[in-house]
């Protein structure tokens, strides 16, 4: 079972927001949503106009789902990390994932921020343990992995070092419930968390179903979308097995389909070589699928989707659905 | 692109369904509630108690659908395969997945049915090619893989082996699409064709995250229906990938992304030790997360949200949601 009652959501008047890309501008967005203040850190000139566009496609799903939108926090566009951060209750960082990046921009950040105040990085790829080691608070670090789009996803990885106290883990969740999401805490600080790990077996397999000329990008898109995509919105790959076991147990499963994992099936052992000719493939193959809608529009189709999973998970009270009906509940106690 | 026009949806009027479990049962359903007449044979005293289990499920997800099921075919459990088989303009084996059960019922089934009844086999791990070593006539032999709920999923992978002529994979396509179906050719016969190389790809992986301690059933499957899963859904991983890689393009995403391929996150490399602990943690795991839901009542549950899913879907006109407006057009026309 995940941890109950280990953490409580927490509500935070004003946060920080350093790196405005997509990742950081649906993290501000999802904030100034939740009436939190926000402010902003990103040297591009383009941080504001990625913000007002991630933040309309916000807005409209949070509209869609019936969740208010009325009770919005302020931003503004700081002129440094260490303005951004002098007031912040709490910081999410989502520069660029290069560690000499993350290190530099942590260090500004723990020079003006409160000493009590939480970072949370959203990188994927490098480890607490790792951030922690030039930092010179590095007790108040931890690692928010979020899902894109943040606004409207709600799970979040959670993953202290090895200098961060379980409170500080807890005080994280409880600041990422307080803003409607579903913080699942990683208890092993391991490279990729969970769900990057998932996500790149999976990637690695369909590099070489295409490399091989087995299928087509279109082709492993529509297998998951018409087939196991659509049972794990809603049960993960465990539960499914567990419903595939029958009635028999999730033994019975095990047993049955366990010993096929001897089986040479998956090129698992090794990665294609990341050729050109590879990516040029692979380039041409999703634009031949795909690029007759551009990005926004398929941003908009794809919100437009989750925001109705959403309101039926949520009136069948089961998976993400309990997470959007906390979050109203939340809301409305506000 | 998927291969548009070519195949036609074919209408039969009889069929046969050698072997009745979970998946056999559910493609007889899905046969049935297409108006198609339906012959079974399976040695089980059970089986007959199974179909009218996944029937019931059957039906009420397509009334929930608004597909009709007024206009259903008839079943007969039939003495023996060659019984079933005799009359039969489309055979689906679903018998176990070991390759001596294969060769001595796909024997039977040639034994009686007409010379051109395409064989479809449900296998998920046994090649075309293989199977036909041991045929009379090997050229009518195809592999269509489905995903269960056969009777709500959409997808079937349809695989020809060496000796199966296009022809025949393009009728079976058609016949698939028939009774509703997105089938999905799979151009070259390998193990496990695609989905199930993806699948077996995460399963890998999942297993090395509890081997590990690093997380949970219930915090994978967590992370999945909160996070991922709720794109999968609606968008397959590359399209998925197009989106994040934003404005800039797919080969954008493919320069960010592909090198990271080269880090040591995920254990790919090698395969957990199957032991008993680990069999008996992930069970133990499972029960604590889904034990107090029988199986029956996760089916009801999970076809409910699949349900609203393709509603969502099919009002917005993407992915599975216009496999269903087809069939709907489809039935509509009969």
């Amino acid at each position: 079972m995940a941890e109950p009652a280990e953490y409580e959501p927490i509500s935070i008047d004003r946060a920080a927001v350093v790196g405005c890309g997509v990742i950081g501008a649906a993290w501000a967005s999802r904030m100034l949503l939740s009436g939190v203040d926000v402010a902003i850190s990103d040297p591009s000139p383009d941080a504001e106009a990625i913000l007002t566009e991630v933040m309309a496609n916000a807005v409209a799903a949070w509209d869609d789902l019936g969740l208010s939108t009325a009770n919005r926090g302020s931003y503004v566009m700081a002129e440094s990390i260490g303005d951004a951060v002098a007031n912040a209750q709490f910081v999410q960082e989502s520069v660029p994932e290069r560690p000499e990046v993350k290190e530099a921009v942590l260090a500004e950040i723990e020079e003006a921020a409160p000493t009590d105040t939480i970072i949370g990085s959203s990188t994927s790829g490098i480890r607490a343990t790792v951030m922690q080691e030039t930092m010179t608070n590095p007790e108040r670090l931890v690692v928010g992995h979020p899902y894109n789009p943040v606004y409207l996803l709600p799970v979040v990885e959670v993953v202290g070092g090895e200098k961060t106290p379980i409170e500080v883990v807890r005080r994280a969740q409880g600041i990422y419930a307080g803003i409607g999401m579903k913080p699942v805490h990683v208890r092993v600080d391991i490279d990729a968390f969970i769900g990057d790990r998932l996500l790149e077996a999976l990637w690695r397999e369909a590099l070489w179903l295409v490399n091989d000329g087995v299928a087509t990008t279109q082709e492993i898109d529509d297998i998951m979308t018409h087939g196991f995509g659509l049972r794990w919105a809603q049960m993960g790959l465990f539960e499914t097995y567990r419903v595939a076991g029958g009635t028999g147990g999730f033994k019975h499963f095990m047993d049955q389909f366990g010993p096929t994992l001897e089986w040479p099936y998956s090129k698992l052992m090794d990665t294609p070589e990341y050729t050109d000719e590879l990516v040029d493939t692979i380039v041409e193959q999703s634009d031949a699928q795909s690029g007759m809608h551009d990005v926004r529009e398929l941003e908009r189709i794809r919100d437009r989707n989750v925001v109705g999973f959403l309101k039926v998970l949520e009136t069948n009270k089961w998976g993400a659905g309990n997470a959007i009906a906390e979050h109203r509940r939340l809301s409305a106690n506000d």
